[in-house]
């Protein structure tokens, strides 16, 4: 079966339906880091996107592309992390009900905010199994509809907009890097930046601890991710045949960055750049600072796709 | 004798001279906190100037104006604080010397910075003696000129862009908040305030534990501050006869906040903003979030000083 991929026109079509709800995030730079890596970077910050995560633009997109009739009964999804935020929000904002079904055992704080958004919580055991039969059993009480993390067309369709947003704003870029677990980001920017600019590389970043992107990427068929540890706590998920059929399109390389390069990258973000950002937002610069040889001299743009870290846990990192 | 206050006229001055070195920062917002202080707040981020605040304005104006004969000499001042770094990197980047008589003690992130930054550092004792009299042999053998962190004209003049920035990209805003410690910032921030828009309010910010600058404004006589003890640890100084007497023909009125509330405003500001902010900027929204009775439904706008905290700190005020 042929897979069909979001097209470049699909995504200017998400983006001018979520303008109204989503931020037009800024653009950093800074110059201490450039002469470090030795390149001139552009950081796309989702971290200041509303939930604090890109996740935001692919759940709004997700829900105002769904029919009418299904609109009402509400979206479901199970997630501990921020698409479970972003989905909550966006159903709130819309009006419509989101049922999350999280484990019992997810931090307090992403209880608490998807929680804080007005979201239908129902917890389970903490097994991917325990995950989904719950999750189907709410889904057949509510007639909500499933909307998955990364493997949804129209979720794809939102990440793509902040690439858009980047390149409209630094049109000039050489190379853009997006970190990768499921893959729905990484998609969603190479169809954009290969639409606009043919001649760009893109380039995903991932933790070597949790390398199936990389490993699937260059096998040329789709490895799952096995008990992945790695501080990226995003990025533990594996690809999806979509995701993973764009990223075998579109994508140029697939760079893989040690847990020590990614503190240090994210010890470089918080202390140069004086941002929050989530350890999965340190890998593309992680990447850069472990393979100079590979990528210097250019125009980066890089995508900090979120903020959302306990910040009780800061003292474990800069002690 | 009386004391010469700068003109609008020479802040716009200032301006087109530092223009080319600073960066016009970022006004960011968030509905988040707009609603629980109940009022609109833009907060203009000099956490994201070069070095981490504001200071770099007032220091790259000071040694701007300086005659030629008194440039090659270089500068001087004593500081443990962001006052130390801003100008030992604008004279760097002016390409003359800058000579930083640093306590013994200072923090070591704070002695690395100056010197990464290139600046001559002299040690001394822990004390105000120590530091003056140390600073007064260093411009003896140097003639290089000394640079006070606050009472200065052309440093107060350079400090009020910032708020030229701010209303600028913000022009229909009601009240401005500063933090007040040496008042320099906030004698800069007032000139433009007023002189841009006569019918606007303009809040100082103080610590309650440091509340010289209150005492000092409803007693109408300068009152230095003694052995504060506050987490802000920007706003220690005493006001200078010059930004005292600024600050009574300028400002309408300083609130002060107590050390919970300073600490639950900067962690707000994190949690909400993503953005890592000192103490001292917490000021701002810390007496919004104490004295909502005095200021609600209004478009404020707020200087965040800078945001150079030391992040192993951080555990302390998020455990």
């Amino acid at each position: 079966m042929k897979i069909r991929i979001p097209q470049y026109s699909d995504i200017v079509k998400a983006h001018k339906r979520i303008k109204p709800y989503v931020h037009n995030t800024h653009v950093l730079t800074s110059s201490g880091i450039n002469s470090i890596i030795g390149s001139e970077l552009y950081f796309k910050c989702e971290n200041f996107q509303k939930v604090g995560a890109f996740k935001f633009r692919g759940a709004t997109n997700a829900i105002l592309s769904l029919r009418k009739e299904d609109l009402a009964r509400g979206v479901a999804t199970h997630s501990s992390g921020n698409h479970a935020a972003a989905l909550a929000l966006a159903a709130r904002i819309q009006k419509v009900p989101a049922f999350i079904v999280m484990p019992e055992n997810a931090p307090e704080v992403k209880k608490k905010a998807a929680k804080g958004y007005g979201a239908n919580i129902t917890f389970c055991e903490p097994t991917l199994e325990a995950r989904e039969s719950t999750l189907k059993k709410v889904i057949l009480k509510t007639g909500a509809t499933f909307i998955h993390p990364y493997d949804n067309y129209d979720v794809i369709c939102g990440q793509g907009t902040a690439t858009r947003e980047l390149l409209e704003e630094v049109p000039d870029l050489e190379v853009v890097i997006a970190p990768v677990g499921g893959g729905g980001l990484l998609s969603g920017s190479a169809i954009v930046a290969k639409s606009l600019k043919p001649g760009i590389r893109v380039v995903a970043a991932e933790p070597q601890n949790a390398d199936d992107a990389f490993r699937s990427f260059y096998e040329r068929k789709l490895i799952p991710s096995v008990n992945p540890e790695t501080i990226a706590d995003g990025l533990l998920t594996s690809l999806s045949p979509l995701t993973f059929s764009i990223i075998l399109e579109k994508v140029d390389d697939i760079l893989t960055a040690t847990e020590d390069s990614i503190i240090r990258a994210m010890k470089l973000i918080w202390e140069r750049m004086k941002i929050i950002i989530e350890p999965s937002s340190a890998l593309p610069l992680a990447i850069l600072l472990q393979h100079r040889e590979k990528i210097s001299g250019k125009r980066i743009g890089i995508i900090i796709s979120g903020g959302n870290v306990e910040l009780t846990k800061m003292a474990y990192f800069f002690r």
